[in-house]
């Protein structure tokens, strides 16, 4: 049995490795559940009790979703992330209702008794949008103590389980006019407390108060459109760039780039949709310049998407038109559930399901074409349709 | 160096634990790429390169795709199971046809320089189907030596790659009408050779000619309605029952069960449909018996399946009702690319995705139910839609 003066404090690189990504951040929950969680660093996955508590309905949203216990003061991270992403969903919220007219948003507000919770927001049917869900959420849980012993030196240590708390904001965006682009974008924030030590096999204390914690931020705003309006997906970019030039000029080349390689259907060899931007596990930055910068990149989406909104949202269509933009949902459908990091860790964690699959279109539509005889689904060379199924299978730089 | 002498010729039955699942056997296809397959027995996988090569479009059937240095005597189980999943093939598009009155099916025929091949129909849009498929395909491939190995008892032997051969038949069946049911059929049989045992670094020999090889057979039928119609479900596994029956009385109690098993959305605690039967490597019975009871089960689809839709396809239906169908629909998408192993496989390994996925419905939707605060779409108790729900939630004794 060890003792806490045996257990090695002053190294908690290895955390940084275990990221909890996307939408998981909204739906981590339930009872105690078996899941994996991927080590990145130690390439291999582990078994772990998800120690979250099952989540209730709150009929009120509360000031913050923080834990009284935590440091909440003004200048604390937690609390200035929730703040961030409570004003981001109001005004994002606001603004879709009113290009909207017609739809809005339902709002579930949700707790867990020991801390943490979320507030979901869906306007589903609405007058320009399909469907349009922007969420929130705050959690606490715990990491496998095998993380942390994989990725320190010293592997006869035997610490206890480590604690974490996850905060994000998390939206998918999508229209129904097929020449109005879907949006996602999410923005989190990830931290570890100080591993907790063995002490007796079902009692545990946290070494030294003040112990150095880990952190990062991941996140990132992105565009999918049926149909290329070049000046659209121009504007789109130059307020990412914008947003990130602010910080660094290094960040929108490596994060455009990032984002093209993570939105990447490999079995169609096409992206997703047109990009933007996407970081995770980012910590190698001031703390206070990393917050800055997601404030800034959750600030600009409004401006980054609702002008395209207002110039598309009533240009006239076909049933042809729509049906490609139902068949390009598909491919929305099939990135998501195959390969979407959130997604995936979702479902394999008893997550909220409804909160997990809120990104998934209303309708979607699958069809096989028999004319071409091997089966591929290629629109006509030089067609509208071939010049976005061209800028995803080949990403371009639009700015 | 090894020799031939050297090499553990006796126990193939290692080799089982390699099985190639469900459509992946209509998908695997294009130049070599590096996939995985999966091993149950040695609990890990292995990186394997598909040594396969591309699809070419046929203008006509050819009269078998099996390569000709293959014994096509007539009591080879090759040769009978290519000639049961043909005429299958045509049995069940004809009465698709007979019934549907509007559509008809549009065949691709494709083949593979060194051997294998297929034959793809698909009925879209048709009066009383939305979307029909039908495929047969025999694939020659190579599964990696560390296969072979893993399972022998000689870890020091030093096998070359293991050729198989695999043949199926995989059908997915989608009406328009809500009160119609989606119907999945798959039946597939698999056999290696003798493994080849390396002599020098670029070159193999096979063992003893009329070496050991091994075979298993796989499949199953199962029936997934947006609403029970008890009589439906009943006559449904009935056939099935009446089919197994004629085999071994264990097995429908115990393909039903695997059905159940394996038709699973963890993440909604569901089962797909209402199930049906479903096996895999099956080889501990007469290999002459298992051809036979797969061709029986392959013969009852149309007369388990076609009464069924001639009661249903013109029931009049809401829009409610069709909503519901949608709903349901987009849990069969969550299913096949989440869960289901031949999809994921089949996507993993580069397959001809086009075959693959055209199990998806032609449409389907995602609701976010905003009216239960903790997102659970839960129709009401004693409902219908609430009926079908616990059905697969809670698998019942049909007969």
């Amino acid at each position: 049995m060890l003792t806490a003066t045996t257990f090695p404090t002053t190294n908690c690189g290895g955390v940084r490795s275990w990221s909890i990504p996307d939408s998981s951040i909204t739906s981590l929950t339930t009872t105690p559940s078996a899941v994996t969680i991927r080590s990145r660093r130690a390439s291999r996955s582990y078994p772990v009790r998800a120690m979250i508590e099952k989540e209730r309905a709150e009929t009120q949203r509360p000031d913050t979703f923080l834990r009284e216990t935590d440091d909440n003061s003004s200048g604390d991270v937690r609390t200035s992330f929730e703040k961030m992403i409570r004003e981001a969903q109001d005004s994002v919220c606001s603004a879709i209702e009113a290009v909207d007219g017609g739809g809005n948003f339902k709002e579930d507000v949700w707790s867990r008794p020991g801390g943490g919770g979320g507030i979901s927001r869906v306007l589903q049917d609405g007058a320009v949008w399909e469907k349009a869900a922007v969420n929130v959420s705050v959690v606490y849980g715990v990491m496998p103590p095998e993380a942390y012993r994989a990725a320190t030196a010293n592997g006869n240590a035997k610490p206890g389980p480590v604690p974490f708390f996850a905060a994000g904001i998390s939206s998918v965006l999508h229209p129904k006019n097929p020449f109005a682009p879907t949006l996602h974008f999410n923005y989190r924030y990830f931290e570890t407390d100080a591993p907790k030590v063995m002490v007796t096999p079902c009692q545990y204390y946290t070494d030294a108060p003040g112990a150095p914690r880990d952190w990062w931020f991941g996140g990132g705003t992105d565009l999918t459109p049926a149909y290329i309006f070049e000046e659209d997906v121009k504007h789109f970019h130059s307020v990412q760039k914008s947003a990130c030039d602010k910080f660094d000029p290094s960040f929108y080349p490596r994060f455009k780039k990032w984002c093209d390689d993570y939105f990447y259907i490999k079995h169609r060899d096409e992206r997703r949709g047109l990009g933007g931007i996407f970081f995770d596990d980012l910590n190698d930055y001031d703390q206070q310049m990393l917050l800055s910068f997601a404030t800034e990149c959750a600030g600009s989406v409004v401006a980054a998407y609702i002008p395209i909104i207002e110039r598309r949202k009533d240009t006239p269509f076909t049933d042809q038109h729509k049906a490609w933009q139902q068949l390009r949902r598909g491919r929305y459908v099939e990135f998501n559930l195959v390969y979407d990091r959130g997604t995936t860790f979702g479902l394999k964690t008893g997550g909220r399901i409804e909160s997990i699959l809120v990104s998934l279109p209303l309708t979607a539509r699958w069809e096989y074409d028999h004319h071409d005889a091997l089966g591929m689904q290629q629109p006509e060379e030089g067609s509208e349709e071939w010049k976005l199924l061209d800028a995803c299978i080949n990403p371009k730089e639009w700015v």
